[in-house]
């Protein structure tokens, strides 16, 4: 019996509540060897106070040394062994800017790119350009037509943006044609399997239009395309866990990834204070409540160490504002490690604290990674984060007798 | 290669005993966070002995957050995967009374209940009658005649009994008809397959004859079925270990369980002191000793913390007889967690203790939770706990060349 089975077999409901705070990338590197991470640099004094009333551990995204993307990430912590369910990024973009994928529907990731006179891509991200100039060149694309396939184009944020193709029966298994480096033309779409062949012959001809439409506009005079895929079968979270679930997420791909188990993905505004209003206002609505804080992981991919232990340190200021309502669980945790030394995610284990009336404390008193080594918790990985929440929320039943 | 495989292949016999130690129960929490469990609590002069020659651990019975019934806890604390070897309730009762289950049998578990004149259940438990009427009832009920299905009904204790379906090709998958909660009346008994629907018919024709024998029995006037299921195929302990294992256990559940694997079940008398003295006089004849104690899990189960602390005590104060067989490895655990303040069986890792002079000793000087986080096994699912019993009995040969 795998993991969801066992949990749809044993879930129980009963009325607590469950707040799964994340901070994104939270786990750190020390700059020095022997010095303190961004998480035990920061000033925490309400989390701290939640470790020593609570129990601490170290978190294993995936499997020791795999360094995960976020849906990998966040699909661990909802509980889904990210193996098992592998989801493409293209798909993620998709859900998160509200696009109703199908089953008939192959999704893509875009980035706007600047290439030169001979093809050669000289700023992967052109420029950065502004979100209302993504907006008007999605536009422009989205006329776009092929023979026998739709084709939907829509912004996502700056730079990137989706490509869906419509059809009955085409294949999700295309490569990237982001070549990962500047330098470097474009790749080709290429299928991984044939039935993928008609999806990469429609993204060929959907490229070749777009390089002819998007001529004049340099910087983002071309796009690549990444992460294509289909929309993978996953069961809902509320049908696992018997949980009503609402994500409170300012970015899009958290929501996506939320709205992939089927989460209710509330409206978050664009603060930390927002999202916590609104966490607030729909308390009552809800049992289960996954809190995304984006920007522990941005500071991080940054390289910025003090900025990283700064927003390590505003997520500490709001936690009153979540204990105020006295969850029965309250995790914090992350989705990966993003050392800011490393400027990028890692396979470091990720510290989590879990506060709960049932806890076995463990002497720890304050939130960190030397101090998750030592917690009751131990090192384990992130798909039994979600037993152990429903566990402390008594929403399990005994297995066996 | 799956566990069990791995120690058939490796498995070497020599002259070295095991002694296993299942204080039922064993785990606890503190009364109040950052206090003492029970275990902590308890004067363990000779357990805390072992701990400092020995080496301390945490096990996880089936998975982070799982609370496991004594059977899954059992049956990983002997190797075998509780996820894979799922057994009914009905089994291990019969299995305990020393009903020899055949492969046409299907068993159940049963309870005498009180209902009123509407049918509605007013004690699950029938008053907790007194062994002897329970006894009495049973006989009664065991003269019931069903056509096509053989039926006997057999007494365990108190209010609990087992009834066992014997036919050709009866499947074993039946919902319970105990509805888990008092003021609603027994539900039918429900097939989960085809092959059970027969299996089925002759529950509700049973159960239709129960009501019209024990119709002026009150408390005792009907009864409920639950854990039905049929005898699953499970690897005898010597075919896996190559030990000739004793069960030495007062109470029948955990006989039964012992029996499900093979094991030879000693008469164990009704003390732990009786208990210890079958030990001694069964040393030479087998190379492992699974020892029962119960009171660990039921004073944990009334919620009195006092009284775990003394049974835990009591337990201690039996170590140096054996000791004083000179064990070879000594395991001293628990099958779950029982902590008073919850009163039931819970997901908390459990306190695991070994002693061999092939331990690599950790520093741990005390036999408690807080000591065994920071001890040299480290936390582990319980079946991989007979692998490192194997191993310090020097009884695995080398994996691999």
């Amino acid at each position: 019996m795998d993991l969801l089975e066992l949990m749809r077999r044993l879930q129980t409901r009963n009325k607590t509540k469950i707040v799964l705070l994340v901070a994104d990338g939270l786990g750190g590197l020390a700059r020095e060897p022997g010095g303190k991470t961004e998480l035990e640099t920061a000033l925490t004094p309400n989390l701290d106070a939640l470790a020593a009333k609570g129990v601490l551990g170290l978190i294993t995204p995936v499997l020791p040394g795999i360094t995960p993307g976020s849906g990998p990430g966040h699909l661990g912590l909802f509980g889904y062994d990210p193996l098992q369910f592998q989801i493409g990024r293209g798909v993620l973009e998709a859900l998160g800017i509200d696009f109703h994928l199908g089953p008939d529907d192959v999704a893509a990731r875009g980035n706007f790119c600047s290439i030169d006179g001979q093809g050669i891509i000289s700023d992967r991200r052109a420029g950065r350009i502004a979100g209302d100039i993504g907006e008007r060149l999605c536009a422009k694309l989205d006329k776009i037509k092929i023979p026998g396939v739709e084709t939907f184009v829509r912004p996502v944020k700056e730079y990137r943006l989706v490509v869906v193709f419509r059809a009955p029966g085409l294949g999700g298994n295309v490569e990237d044609t982001d070549p990962q480096k500047e330098g470097l033309p474009p790749l080709d779409p290429v299928p991984r399997d044939p039935a993928s062949q008609r999806t990469a012959d429609a993204a060929r001809q959907f490229l070749k239009s777009a390089r002819e439409v998007l001529k004049d506009d340099f910087p983002a005079n071309f796009l690549t395309l990444r992460g294509i895929d289909k929309l993978p079968h996953i069961p809902t979270f509320e049908e696992i866990y018997g949980l009503r679930a609402a994500a409170i997420a300012v970015y899009p791909m958290y929501r996506g990834l939320a709205r992939l188990v089927s989460m209710n993905v509330l409206d978050a505004g664009t603060t930390l204070h927002e999202q916590m209003s609104r966490l607030e206002q729909a308390w009552s609505d809800f049992d289960f409540f996954f809190v995304h804080f984006k920007y522990t992981d941005s500071t991080g991919e940054d390289g910025e160490f003090d900025e990283k232990v700064k927003r390590i340190e505003q997520l500490d200021a709001a936690i009153p504002r979540v204990t105020a309502l006295k969850p029965d669980v309250l995790i914090v945790t992350g989705d990966h490690s993003t050392p800011s030394r490393r400027r990028s995610h890692s396979w470091h284990p990720v510290p989590v604290l879990l506060s709960a009336d049932t806890c076995r404390t463990d002497h720890c008193t304050r939130f960190g990674e030397a101090q998750c080594l030592g917690g009751g918790l131990g090192q384990f990985e992130a798909k039994h984060l979600m037993s152990l929440a429903m566990a402390h929320a008594l929403r399990l039943e005994k297995f066996g007798a």
